[in-house]
């Protein structure tokens, strides 16, 4: 049984994180939830029992197995090494340690090994790489994949709580005819779609949410192959979609990818041509699989080497906390 | 001044051919508006006055000169050679003739030469095509594109006015705790993100909004270059956007690009990399231009002759109804 600290615990991930640690039975002896002062007097439900918010210190971490940080990159650069210092094992969803070489970053069902070199502290991917690397990897293992060109329908969620309760009262404002109102976003996000919202590199035209796709695919894959991302915001609550573009090594052979994908864990294949029934946000929302389909072999392609698929993956779940909760399961 | 007769007149884009008619000063003597039986009894606004809708027969086009079809292929096919028998010039909006090797089918911005060998009937593309060609003209006048491959984010009003009324349904539906219900579409449009709702062709896996982009965009660029796409709806209204993946003849030159785009007619280059301001559907809405922007430069090619770009346009308008007009002012 371990003591489980979740620092971030009232965020859209935080909260997910302690469903997450339910659902899957992880072995818990005490769970401490830390968040900032602001939320000092809430409580949260574990269990059937109600667990108060603790602000966070240094002094938070005593006893502490495993913390899970989810509270941006700022929080775990300040709190992560006390934590450590206390003796937990850190798994952060934040971007604070993703590219530090000695930091392991991980997605279970692709680079498990990678966890064996952590030095207390082990890195969550960016959602967006997550669902990617879930939706390909199976198809990378039995045929190298050489190129990827992947344009991206993000939900608010990735943005928090507070973006999610924005598109709700932006598509009601706009509903009643009035004009939508932005406060976490630049722009509005209801009925709406925008370049993502990460901070952009004015030389190259990339934003941080691209160059992360990029950077973490590799590290995670331990390959540097081409990738050329276009992440865009839309207006969908909690599952993020993806349109991918693959050259691989070899001629597509889609039935061989099919069972793949079929017998890859944490994927599921949703590839029904006849009915039209593909990967959608509201069928990924909720669930812990990476929904995969609209695999189709490149009609343009000279060789026969590209294809293209549709991918969906609950933002919250797979994209965060699922996959936190996996890495602490494994160490 | 002409007769003009609007068939379809009732429909999103019908609406829209009446307002851009006006808007432009289009040299209209008399306006015949055309419909099914069903739109009996309604009139619409053209210039200040109310005109009645009337039904549409074999002998509705007596002394019209320019027919805009707007009602489906099926609509065309059975009416528009009695148009074209009465001695009107018929702009089809609908796929009826798209791919007739007689037919021309036009942009005016790209190819208005074509408009020369017209038999009566000319069409007007598919709307994700205009869009996409409208942005990647300027391009490839001066650095010859050889590879496409784009991902779309398509609105509700390229399923027509009832699209449009369902994605709102929705929204309130799903904003007030109910489930949302599907006509139009055969899964939710509100909150979601799914593969276009065009037909399926099951050997290939394409969709035909996808074999639309392909065929009509060689038709209309006089060549073969390949193209890769991948059509999806949104949760948006009235404009589509478009995420460009291009491979050039010569390395990128981003300045004369962004100097191409902005001396080109009917685009807009809205590229802000400070602000982060970047073509949205909301901008785009009710606009004549396509806007195009987020330009840069593939980091991932090896020969510097690969770039991305994003862009919106108004659906109903340059991809419908103020194309079909530009047309008609030409012929």
């Amino acid at each position: 049984m371990k003591h489980v600290a979740i620092v971030g615990a009232t965020g859209a991930v935080g909260q997910e994180m302690i469903r997450v640690l339910e659902q899957r039975k992880f072995p818990v002896s005490t769970l401490t939830l830390l968040a900032s002062k602001r939320s000092l007097g809430k409580s949260m439900t574990f269990q059937g029992k109600q667990v108060p918010v603790q602000e966070l210190t240094h002094d938070s971490f005593a006893g502490v197995n495993v913390a899970l940080f989810s509270a941006g990159a700022t929080t775990t650069k300040q709190f992560a090494p006390s934590a450590v210092k206390a003796g937990a094992i850190v798994v952060d969803n934040s971007s604070a340690f993703r590219m530090d070489p000695g930091t392991p970053l991980v997605i279970p069902e692709i680079n498990p090994e990678d966890l064996k070199s952590h030095k207390g502290i082990i890195a969550n991917p960016n959602c967006c790489a997550i669902i990617l690397l879930m939706a390909v990897y199976p198809i990378h293992k039995i045929n190298p994949i050489k190129r990827i060109i992947v344009s991206t329908y993000q939900s608010a969620s990735g943005a928090g709580a507070k973006a999610m309760e924005e598109l709700r009262l932006q598509a009601a404002d706009v509903l009643a005819g009035k004009a939508p109102v932005p406060s976490v976003f630049q722009f509005p996000i209801a009925f709406n779609v925008f370049s993502h919202n990460a901070a952009m590199d004015p030389e190259t035209g990339y934003n941080g949410e691209e160059l992360k796709v990029i950077e973490e695919s590799h590290k995670i894959l331990h390959n540097d192959i081409p990738i050329s991302p276009t992440c865009i915001r839309v207006s969908t609550m909690r599952a993020h979609a993806e349109s991918v573009h693959l050259e691989l090594t070899n001629p597509v052979d889609l039935d061989a990818i099919r069972r793949a994908i079929e017998n890859s864990p944490g994927v599921r294949l949703q590839d029904d041509r006849k009915t039209n029934h593909f990967p959608m946000p509201l069928e990924a929302s909720g669930q812990d699989d990476v929904i995969v389909g609209r695999l189709r072999r490149d009609i343009a392609s000279k060789d026969g080497r590209e294809m293209d698929l549709f991918c969906c993956g609950d933002q919250l779940l797979k994209g965060a906390a699922l996959n936190a909760v996996q890495i602490a399961e494994i160490v």
